[in-house]
């Protein structure tokens, strides 16, 4: 196991547009509170213990951070990208990160939650709480959008 | 370096079928008996003092987790989708870790097999031992297979 | 956040054929002098207090260690393959890690010294220091090729 001191999660959710499709992705962190952390990506469990804040935290730059995301980019002018992230609890606060894609803020939020639905299914958990955040941008020149849980 | 308390490592295999392909690499994990754990991805090494164990450990659920996996999913019913990992050691105990894909496990297997030996002739490494993991299914509707060596 | 004891961080590149992709890969690691390590993807923040060093330092086997790279493979004999890295600093010391991918050295160090100034650009941040290193290679049968900045 990797050591960490884990007692929050948060949801956010940015895009942006930008020169390139990397610089979009990283605008869209920045957009969305997280672009000045060096992110280590996992899958895509909420430990019972976790709380669920509302905003991303105040980190140092550049402080290594694990997290669950959903990116996409785009140099298509005009296409529509969305994705989102989606958490589920069961009542003793274990919990499930989903990430989906899609064209729509709605759309990708859908299937986000559909997929927490269908894992809380397959471990036979009861669904008490879930929570979504999605996010949806149309392509101007270059965009990028991207959903994540930090972990923090 | 990150620190971290790693002393052992196992290989693991699982198959399983899900609404989405997200959901069958979850389902997958769960049948390899890590889906409650959040992995963390590394390439690709057996450091020389981790014992290779033959299951997978009662970890905390969420723990984050260092891991080495290859996945495949799929959506076409018929197809056939395998992966698996291999360890190769060294009389040192020094290893490479190894991941394959395929259409069957003894295909998989073989090819991650013969990926270590040539990582061993790279490094002009004697391989003392060697072990692998594959596993292989046949998708109905939407199907997921995952290999990994976990570090624990 | 992930405790880490990161202070140093530098720049490396290699180029490899290999048996297999995979193996190539591994070959371009070895090349750059880290391809005993074990390597955790991030993204790609250069935190203000890291010092830049000339080279890859001599870790232990196995060590987990944060990374961001580039990595091109290609199994079609006289393809050229090219990656870079690129780190700008502020005049704090915060820096951004930008990767990019070309056919030549000369492409793919100018792709990602544009990729840093556009990300100061967006983040309003005089850009002070930058460097850039790059790698390429004709694939003879089966070559691949890793840029990398490691933190340690």
């Amino acid at each position: 196991m990797l050591p960490n001191s884990v007692t929050k999660a948060c949801l956010t959710a940015g895009a942006a547009e930008g020169e390139t499709e990397l610089n979009a992705f990283d605008g869209a962190l920045l957009a969305a509170g997280i672009g000045d952390l060096n992110l280590v990506r996992v899958t895509s469990i909420m430990p019972p213990h976790v709380e669920l804040t509302d905003r991303p935290p105040e980190l140092p730059r550049g402080a290594f951070v694990l997290v669950v995301y959903s990116s996409r980019t785009s140099s298509r002018p005009g296409e529509r990208i969305a994705v989102a992230v989606a958490v589920g609890r069961a009542p003793d606060g274990f919990g499930v990160v989903m990430e989906a894609q899609g064209e729509t803020k709605a759309q990708a939020e859908a299937e986000a939650r559909a997929k927490v639905e269908a894992a809380f299914r397959m471990r036979n958990l009861e669904l008490k709480e879930i929570r979504v955040t999605g996010i949806e941008h149309r392509v101007a020149r270059c965009g990028g959008v991207v959903a994540a849980c930090l972990f923090f």
